[in-house]
């Protein structure tokens, strides 16, 4: 997979994408991903980017000319499944979003910053609006470093063990159980006795149980 | 506000808490970030950190040991008012979580990496799951750069015009209306003319509309 990425501050991206399961998967050619300082497409002697927003209001915007010529340079080199916006009022990120991005092959996500991008790049150039969650940040690049971490994990080859992410909370729309490891004692604090039981059908219906009772409590409107 | 971050990982925190909103909070003086690498509190001579799930599956656990021992230091030292799991099956973080832990004073968050953290660890210790949304990451890492992301650029001080963060998206259940800036032609497409009319009235009236126009037509639930 190929991920290309408009941003006006690609330092912020530099430990994110260099570290863990992104590193690996880079290491392993499974991802080549690629940082576009927008700062080269600015504007002038300053290269301006932002500009105040017509009928006023607090808050710079964006401006159409460096971004829709950083975005046509790179489609005149690749060809892109999609062009995506992170923004707060886009399609909200699940799993199974995610799920569906991992099987593409080429994607270009422009990071917001500021008070936004002009809106005559959202109708011209972004084929997906795409929201991590009903918060506002200061920018797109940590809502792509989380969207680019959820889907590459996802795609064969990135984990270790390849069977990890299926039992993921979400996968199944049931939050995951309660997990333990060793020591089975600290502090007066015990693992419950069925997780060391060896008996596997006892052992699969406690979690099932678990995870149900969880989802229940937590998020009942995930078994709607 | 101070805030303390453990993890498995203090690498991968590096760019995004050191540049833009968080870098300009700390050099302010509003924001005293402290990250705690967990590997110092490992086991053995190996630092050991992690093991096998009991009852057996994919995917190693966070030892309860080392996180008790680092989360107690800690309390030793400074009381937080919350002591904060990032998680999928947590809380969902929206924007009235994030104003409201924007108006705490001292903050503990916990990343969880590998498959999560011993359970004990979070019935002992945790005040408070948060979830930044319905998808799986490779650990909390890029959660907690979220969340101190989404609540530090809201305390006073921080974002260099005051107003600006009250009028994001969800401040007022809607999401934002189209924004434009310099030039008011490009390529033919032109910025709304109501927007150049100088008539404060007929573009908030205007902005109105398109913001609640946008959220019916992409998130209905905001307006239930």
């Amino acid at each position: 997979m190929r991920i290309d990425i408009i941003t006006v501050i690609p330092e912020l991206l530099e430990s994110p994408l260099s570290h863990s399961i992104l590193k690996r998967a880079q290491e392993k050619g499974i991802l080549d991903l690629h940082i576009h300082p927008l700062r080269e497409y600015g504007i002038g002697p300053n290269r301006q980017l932002d500009d105040y927003q017509y009928g006023g209001g607090a808050g710079l915007v964006m401006m159409v000319e460096p971004l829709a010529k950083c975005i046509e340079k790179l489609k005149s080199e690749v060809d892109y499944d999609e062009i995506i916006y992170l923004t707060p009022d886009g399609k909200t990120l699940n799993q199974s979003k995610a799920n569906e991005l991992s099987l593409k092959g080429n994607l270009m996500l422009i990071c917001g910053h500021y008070k936004g991008i002009d809106e005559r790049i959202r109708e011209n150039y972004i084929t997906l609006d795409i929201s991590i969650g009903d918060f506002v940040l200061s920018g797109g690049e940590l809502a792509a470093c989380v969207l680019v971490d959820s889907l590459v994990r996802l795609i064969p080859g990135v984990l270790n063990d390849g069977t990890s992410a299926l039992f993921d909370s979400f996968q199944d729309d049931l939050l995951a159980p309660p997990i333990y490891t060793r020591p089975y004692e600290y502090k007066g604090w015990k693992v419950p006795d069925v997780l060391l039981s060896g008996n596997d059908k006892l052992i699969d219906e406690w979690r099932y149980e678990k995870s149900l009772k969880r989802t229940k409590e937590r998020r009942p409107d995930l078994l709607e």
